[in-house]
């Protein structure tokens, strides 16, 4: 039997759509070397998900699944924070957890950082919002970094009204199917991408897009952090995921983001989770 | 911080339709105490799951659905049972591996364990399938024990023809939803059990369930065991629990089945986690 481990426990959050099954392999290398490793559900997903009744109607309504007010509508960042601090503490009890953050689930790391940076041994940014102080993720969408991104592409309604940014999950349409690929999943074997595309949920509450956070030097600024760029990402271009590492440098000059960058699309935790978990072992070791 | 861990790892199974996901909140009480777990996907399930297109034509046949030919017809025991000793050993490296089966996840720790007993320090059957030596879960499910079980209601199609037990998981009918509920969900809060029902995987390999292992005294026999009664279950009938652990005693009597008992449905990881927990944690003690 390998030694009792002393490394801190890590926690991996996931980005919109996605719920914990995403890091299945990753926590499989990770467990298997002798860490501790959780992954949980973000509010309003995984297990916390609700989905609109629109979207299983038989005869199905485009109209109807564009027009439903979402019922995760009233989920924002600052529920989704809190749930992250206390999903940090039952996992590392009294003690820091590392924690790994994918997409959206980077705002939401990055609230939890600033709310408790004590128990927050490292923040890890997979290819993932990070927001600067006072800056909504929305925002980050709108500027000329993002150009490129294909995922505007695959909403559906309008998410103002809706109060979320809504995929078509269960669409049969093929170029819709091949859009989800292209956008999520660009180097994933296509069964594991149409296996995880089938567990997407369909609603992503607005509200934690929309959410800021204020940041300060003690806060958020004092936590270690690694920015983990993937260069091949469809969904947050390569640009923008720079101009999240230069935003937080600029902010907190005396704690730089240390920078590793994987050849990967937006979900290397499918198509190279070694490579992901060697990362994270690196930040442990 | 806690003290390093030295009890032996924690590997979950689910059953039939389910998927590592289902495990989230018993993982979230176990790494929170210091235990190392994983929930890892069954073979034909989770990331490893492909649906019938069936499923999602708009218009919706039901005809179609209950004709096509599964995708993972092929999938049977041998493969599934191959898999769980793979995902053992990569937990556990040289060492033993307590392992916790849902289900028809329990046929697949049967066959893991015949095939590999040293690998398996404790065998726990969370309403699970237990086999005797040489018979079919299939065959279970026909014995007169089995009568009052709700599953059979949802399937869709011939599964010899089909290759699988389906079932119209995107179903907009309320009284499938109820059903589907009222089946696996008894005991959940219900959006809970929303939430979960929208991440059943349609098809569940029938080969799984026409799967027989041969059990030894050396082998499975061999492994300490512990059964979960679940007292409110509509999916697997308490007699039907019971008959499986009278037949495993009756075959290795030097090795007696440890009985534990819940109050629970089908699904105690979603609606008593702590007390799932807390036994798996009684066990590694």
């Amino acid at each position: 039997m390998p030694a009792p481990d002393d490394r801190t426990p890590v926690l991996f959050l996931h980005g919109f759509w996605h719920g914990s099954w995403c890091w299945t392999e990753v926590l499989a290398d990770l467990t298997g070397r002798g860490v501790r490793a959780l992954a949980v559900d973000m509010a309003g997903h995984g297990m916390r998900a609700a989905r609109p009744a629109a979207l299983f109607r038989r005869p199905f309504g485009a109209e109807a699944l564009a027009a439903e007010v979402s019922p995760v509508a009233g989920v924002d960042l600052d529920q989704a924070g809190d749930l992250l601090v206390s999903q940090v503490k039952r996992l590392g009890g009294d003690g820091p957890v590392t924690v790994v953050a994918h997409s959206m689930g980077g705002a939401v790391l990055t609230r939890a950082g600033q709310l408790a940076p004590g128990l927050i041994a490292h923040a890890v940014y997979l290819t993932a919002f990070m927001p600067a102080s006072g800056v909504t993720s929305a925002a980050y969408t709108r500027m000329p970094e993002n150009e490129g991104s294909l995922v505007g592409a695959l909403r559906v309604g309008n998410a103002r009204e809706i109060g979320a940014l809504r995929m078509d999950v269960t669409s049969p349409d093929p170029a819709y199917r091949e859009a989800v690929r292209a956008t999520f999943y660009g180097d994933v074997d296509p069964a594991t991408a149409d296996a995880a595309a089938a567990l997407l949920t369909p609603d992503a509450p607005v509200g934690i897009a929309a959410g800021v956070t204020t940041l300060t030097a003690d806060g958020w600024g004092s936590i270690p952090r690694t920015y983990v760029v993937c260069t091949r990402d469809a969904t947050i271009p390569p640009a923008l995921q720079r101009k999240f590492i230069a935003d937080a440098d600029d902010a907190f000059p005396a704690n730089p983001t240390i920078v590793r960058e994987l050849e990967a699309s937006h979900s290397p935790f499918l198509s190279m989770p070694g490579q992901v978990a060697g990362i994270v072992r690196d930040v442990l070791s």
